[in-house]
């Protein structure tokens, strides 16, 4: 049964049969004006391109949406709403979009994050229908790599009833990643409000501790995969250099939020980054690097497909999305 | 049979079996580092967006390369090359996308342009396995709206065997464009060159063109689609102002042909530009006027899916896509 067969299903059901589908089934968007047997269904998320003989698969996770009030730490409302603007994006809410990468090298498949999980907004949590429209299973993943430990990039491992998504990966972490969150110390000192945060990162890694793999940043973790430290967004925030002949891409993770805000003003300070001067330079330097030399980079709240190249423009930077291409 | 059982079918029973194949049922890009049963599909090239209360898909058809020599009329070639490096893009070839639009209003299914059907380049003819994707039937078309009469809009109304594609639809095209190309006098007088543009016409309308509706440019041609003249591409090219309550989407056609070259240096002529200057001032005129008002616009030519929104950049403009949402 196709996704559209299943959405017509359910919307003949009536809004009774909608209220009791969980979110992994259902489609978004659903209107009233739909409620005739026209199609419903968005293009599954997911998109594939190559980095030298790597593939790798961008997929998407759904979206959150947020207020600006309060957003960027360090400016005005009125400017934040003006780079909205400029971008052609709604000035009174911020979609924040999740897109994970999913690698093929060597006959491995490697996860780069996991998205929400059923853990976050009602509009994300698509990322199980995504990653199997793409022709994946969970169970195939042989490494799943986390560039760091905020709930909308680990929650996916692992389901709220405690059920493990990826039972053949292996779990890989940035060892000062782990060495923060861990450390029953730094939990105890945190604010009350960062308390939930170090509390779901025991949920998530409690039952396999013992057998996470923790890597150092500068090493070669998988083949054709190096981890680059990138603190600043959280202490062992990690962003990662893919290569494969003279394919290259960089994997920027959180270095920014939505890129028309923090691509295009480096400086401003999302109230994700734990530390917004850090971030900040760590942004900068990022960003130079990657717009000297031309890779191609991917970004995790980057607009699907999540993946581009970075101009410099002004002060500031821009992200040019790839064309979309229907050949691999 | 899933797309994806499909492929891995047709990559087990070997070379021949590819060879054999038609392009409609190949996934492109198909490489020998991905026949071990890994995935190869890419995502279907549909993309959902609203327009008020109007549901607009955006099917795409592939593409078709061309050298970048002798494409531009009127620039240096080491200035289209810079062009295309500024984007982002190969300097040696051009990738041109080809997105048609599938309107969805008062419980009628409206088609603008038809794609190559069998009779473009290997890497088009995606069309209707993108259409199905997203749910839609042929059969179930109610009206095939023509922008213009170039073999890339017209030649999926019609396969090379005679099939028409769309067995319950009107077909309605722009007065003037049907004036020009049904015109045997001009036929007759035109260069060999453009000859087989004027057979390729009689063979996709001539067996309907009794009962073709021919539309003036300036008037509500269906509910909530407005034609508007805009010559110089072809005689009567045409593009569509779409609106349903406060939506507005300006359906641009071939105002354009890539955005990169042709938005940002709106002087420049494609060859494909029957009229160069003419083109050229339509074209300055509707990116003018769809950049003072903001307005959604959706293009041919453009990476898909195909649509944004025009900003001003110095003395050329600079197509803004819209953020992909997983919600329609």
């Amino acid at each position: 049964m196709t996704r559209l067969d299943l959405s017509r299903r359910t919307l003949m059901a009536g809004a009774g049969a909608l209220a009791a589908a969980s979110s992994l089934d259902l489609p978004f968007g659903i209107a009233p004006a739909h409620a005739q047997g026209a199609p419903v269904n968005q293009n599954p998320g997911f998109y594939r391109y190559k980095v030298g003989d790597i593939t790798v698969t961008a997929i998407n996770d759904g979206f959150a949406r947020r207020p600006l009030e309060g957003f960027v730490r360090n400016a005005e409302l009125a400017d934040v709403k003006k780079a909205m603007e400029q971008a052609y994006l709604p000035s009174d809410a911020l979609s924040i979009t999740f897109t994970t990468l999913a690698i093929q090298a060597g006959g491995k498949l490697t996860l780069i994050d996991t998205g929400n999980g059923d853990s976050g907004a009602p509009t994300s949590g698509a990322w199980q229908k995504n990653f199997r429209a793409a022709g994946f299973d969970p169970k195939d993943v042989s490494s799943v790599v986390f560039s760091h430990f905020h709930g909308d990039h680990i929650n996916g491992f692992r389901l709220k009833d405690g059920t493990a998504m990826f039972p053949n990966a292996e779990v890989m972490v940035p060892a000062a990643e782990w060495a923060f969150w861990m450390d029953d110390a730094k939990m105890n000192a945190a604010p009350d409000a960062m308390k939930g945060a170090f509390a779901g990162v025991r949920r998530v890694f409690g039952p396999v501790a013992k057998d996470v793999k923790q890597f150092e940043a500068g090493k070669e973790i998988l083949p054709g995969i190096t981890a680059v430290a990138a603190p600043g967004h959280t202490p062992g925030h990690t962003v990662f250099a893919v290569a494969s002949g003279s394919g290259k891409l960089m994997i920027m993770s959180d270095t920014t939020n939505h890129p028309a805000l923090f691509v295009r003003n480096p400086d401003w300070s999302a109230v994700f980054d734990m530390d917004g001067p850090q971030a900040a330079a760590t942004r900068r330097k990022l960003l130079d690097m990657v717009s000297a030399e031309k890779m191609q980079v991917a970004f995790y709240h980057a607009p699907f497909p999540a993946t581009g190249h970075i101009a410099k423009d002004g002060n500031g930077f821009e992200l040019v999305p790839v064309q979309w291409s229907s050949a691999i």
